[in-house]
């Protein structure tokens, strides 16, 4: 689970880069697909891992808007912001906890039940998707985009930085 | 592991589904970023995770060019015919075999290691990361796009198709 986590922590430090390269009016550019546009959908990734944690450990999670976020520094900041609240969770993950319930009313009033194991996948999967988009709109301005390799990053070492 | 390849199994399929509905000059109609269209990412998809599974297994990969599967009949095929291969191995996982290392020699000269625990989770990644291109792809040609949700697919259960 752990390694997951540290790959979408490392790519999502070399998305923040590859931003400073690009004029800022791309990445604010409303896009087709996915939360429509680039520093949005890092945004939103930060958005919905550090909910999802919150959600688990009973903590309050608020609704933040993109509105009150639309420079690469103020996401970079709720990034790292966040971080500290994400990273002690995943880092304390064991299999104990795979089995706890999360039951969640739906609009149209069922009630859903997921593991803890499944929403912890499902936080990496939605950081892996979502990068997958950027990489559709970095091509499409004519920018390399990140590499997803998940290999030859040292990633099986026990090193967390 | 085995929850996030099943997630991937179902949104494959979910994907060959969509497939149906759209034109085949949509599906392989030349596109920018990934690997260039709709039926050709699925096509790699398809290869990438069974050419990893036969180097862990230590058994026979070879090159399949796209060129030879441009209708969606085939691509389903290969994914069916590789997947008699994939899923045992995948299904027989245990934590052994994390460390085994897989030595690969770069074109630099380079030997790069990789951990069968790095490179499970690059295969997985990997599918997640191409769907997500195609989800671009998809609201670029006015389709919805299968859901990437992980959660409600009832994944925590014990079921294997």
């Amino acid at each position: 689970m752990e390694m997951f986590y540290r790959y979408n922590w490392m790519v999502r430090e070399e998305w923040f880069k590859w931003c400073e390269k690009v004029p800022e009016e791309e990445l604010l550019k409303e896009r087709t697909g996915g939360v429509g546009g680039i520093l949005h959908t890092l945004f939103h990734i930060v958005d919905v891992e550090w909910s999802w944690i919150q959600i688990m450990k009973g903590e309050p999670d608020f609704q933040e808007s993109f509105d009150d976020y639309r420079t690469l520094a103020l996401v970079r900041d709720l990034s790292a912001k966040f971080h500290d609240d994400v990273k002690p969770f995943v880092l304390n993950w064991t299999s104990e906890f795979e089995e706890n319930v999360f039951e969640e009313q739906l609009f149209n009033g069922e009630i859903e039940r997921s593991t803890w194991g499944e929403i912890m996948r499902h936080v990496i999967a939605h950081e892996i998707h979502h990068i997958g988009q950027l990489s559709i709109w970095s091509r499409e301005i004519g920018v390399k985009p990140v590499s997803a390799n998940l290999l030859w990053r040292d990633l099986a070492s026990s090193q967390i930085e």
